[in-house]
């Protein structure tokens, strides 16, 4: 046990970790991405390519050995949970999956602040997910613990909005100067507002691609507009696709459509093909939240462009630096 | 692994931990607060403090790596069972999650001493929770491994009590010599007649205040008056709040009553709150098993006397010290 | 952090492990029975049977630190995903349980591979249950990490297989010139598929004892016969039972028969008992994959001839064999 303590505090041969109670992030919660400027993407996304790294080199490390994450899902949510998992094992630590809130005593009328000041009694950390906007400051509010906020309604998805940012950063080698087009659903789609809002900090052109009926809502395209990010709207890719830097592809719900022959129509027009995408740039890149049913061709997934699944990879890393700064790791 | 096997039986610098087949409580089921004599309850809190200590020093240390635990639970208990895994995996440990067992095949006609033979083919200790009274006996007159009872149907909940007695031991800093006011649903609460009986094997005086509805039953206060302890029966708190050293509050459940109007009536005069807390000694504690809905105002949390939430944490204690003693390592 | 990736890659004093990307079934899938000869069998029990000296020695070990498995169940089978749970966590790795895929993001229209794509991003080893028949090889086609096929429809779980046979090998010594009988539904049993498939590397003599209806399908018995294993149908256990080392009991159920006085006819017929068991061999031994329903009295359960509960226990060295050689860990 004297080992395993000295272990903790010891100094990492690779990296400046370490237990920093001084660390820019320790204790605090994540909860939207409007509580980052510049210099704290920068950090995190720093700390998440050295996670990167140790994760190739080393596969896993102990990082957080003793730390206990619970996952409070009051949603199923597969993908997400599963990769707070990975991060966390990854770096030694031990996970409470609790993914069945709807059968259990917590959902018994108990209340979220209730729930979350028992938790804390047995983790360090909590990754909440829950249905209704706001849930995750509630949490906040009452917990003592840090709280990451893994989606809270129409709310946030800050991790999603990370990973997709520092995806753009690690594949194509920066943000400033590129063209983002966003397609498909900007409508009711959580990921692509989040995303937009942080693209404000950098120097970025936004194109946006939707069927009339999905366009991106007017308070984003003002609240972009007011930080002077140029943007301009499509109904058509062909218009846009040649000049795209990145382009970031979202589901078209069928549900969305009061007549199913307008949804087939529209969906057919955004399907990315190999075919569709010789006519984009070479050195560019196709991403997506992920899961897909059907707007990117199966054919285009060997394509060096397609970085959806490495897109999952990276959340993994940005999941892993959140951990480990919120824990006061770095 | 040479290392790692050295670790498993190495001299503790702080407890005097190691592999001890003579432990007292090796290989030993939890089954019921009736097992336990006062030398048992000093044994196990000893350990439970100094588990208390070891978690706010360094957080988690590997007196049972290797070992697995599989939490089996046939209802769901979102807490009891997260309270295990994180004692579970601050110790060192695994857990394997059994929640689903309706849709499995453990459901499937299987026997509870067959599933019970299966998983400890896997697993060195099991926690069982079971609709069925008399479940945890069965599963331990079958088993070779140590079944920990994590409550069986309207019977037992032996760890709940322990945590309930240990939570008084380390506010009160005594249990001789304090009087425990019971308040709210003592004819249906598990709870109340478990912790009613364990403090048998102390000097107490007992007060239950409950609506008419729901005394606490005849053959448990025989059963405590057999051992001589005071006891006295109240249907309004007043009488008694100014006296009591530890006021433990259950839920009133609204199903309990044929006329919703009795219920609101009752419910209303049973709810603590700030106001009527001032007519309490100021150094007593309110305790509550948890979930709570409504009968102790959120107003009265940041209050010193509200234990509820520390309580839990107690809990984390006593299931760490129960799994390290039944696997022998103290 | 350099102790940790040095022990990962460190001489183990006992066994000849180490990261060996030439080791035979290095980032291999295990898809099917079919894939295995005769030195394959040698050498995956050979490292199961070490397997099980490292557990009772030492109880756990490192080897597979930082690790991830994923179980991914489409289909809840508590039993096998428990046993790899165990497999993994006893080898020092950790699992994500993805059990939940009915409710899930993952059964929203996403397709398998991608599915797999998606969760190879976070985990070294994938376990894959699935109701449909060809399952496993789609995962395994799409899958850069190593797929285990834990059961796909009516197709393999070449894992039971294995275990079966290494439950025979453990407990008799030897394969080659055994007895070995199958009992009750061979029809629709993929259970005695598969081990009749596997034991056609040995010389065994195979009796088939079923009711009329739930004969060993034709297809099985050619497939058998074109290796020349001597085979032979019975309809009563009493003709064969003298002569029988390994009886292999699988469950009949009731929905398999139009008529339930049949049911209940043919049931009685093949139960097996204390007193039916004085006309067996003493050395012989008597199987069941499990959960049983009544097929085996729990009178004979003490009998040392009662492999069953052990033959879970042979399931747990075989994972941890397996996960240990795709791996690349021997």
């Amino acid at each position: 046990m004297t080992i395993q303590t000295a272990n903790l505090n010891q100094v990492n041969p690779y990296l400046p970790f370490g237990d920093r109670q001084d660390a820019p992030f320790y204790g605090k919660d994540i909860l939207s991405v409007k509580q980052f400027n510049h210099a704290d993407l920068n950090y995190i996304f720093g700390v998440a390519h050295e996670m990167q790294e140790m994760v190739r080199r080393v596969g896993t490390f102990d990082m957080l050995k003793g730390k206990i994450l619970t996952n409070l899902f009051y949603e199923p949510s597969t993908r997400t949970s599963s990769s707070f998992t990975a991060a966390m094992e990854r770096l030694g630590g031990s996970v409470i999956p609790i993914n069945e809130v709807r059968y259990s005593s917590v959902a018994k009328g108990e209340s979220l602040p209730d729930t979350i000041r028992s938790l804390e009694c047995y983790s360090d950390v909590i990754v909440l997910r829950h249905p209704e906007t706001g849930s995750a400051a509630l949490a906040a509010q009452y917990g003592r613990k840090p709280i990451i906020n893994a989606g809270d309604g129409t709310g946030e998805h800050p991790t999603q909005a990370l990973l997709d940012l520092f995806t753009i950063l690690e594949e194509m080698g920066r943000v400033n100067g590129l063209t983002i087009t966003m397609l498909g659903d900007l409508k009711y789609g959580r990921t692509v507002h989040s995303l937009a809002r942080l693209l404000t900090l950098y120097n970025v052109k936004l194109n946006y691609v939707s069927p009339e009926l999905l366009r991106m809502p007017a308070d984003v395209i003002k609240e972009i507009g007011d930080k002077l990010i140029p943007q301009a709207e499509y109904t058509s890719l062909d218009e846009v696709l040649a000049q795209t830097d990145v382009l970031y592809v979202t589901r078209v719900q069928k549900e969305r459509f009061e007549n199913p022959e307008d949804y087939e129509k529209v969906r057919g027009s955004y399907v990315i093909t190999p075919e569709l995408m010789t006519k984009a740039k070479s050195d560019m890149i196709v991403m997506h939240p992920l899961p897909r049913v059907g707007e990117i061709s199966m054919d285009f997934d060997d394509d060096p462009r397609a970085a959806y699944f490495r897109q999952m990879e990276y959340g993994l890393y940005v999941r892993m630096a959140l951990l480990a700064l919120v824990l006061g790791k770095t």
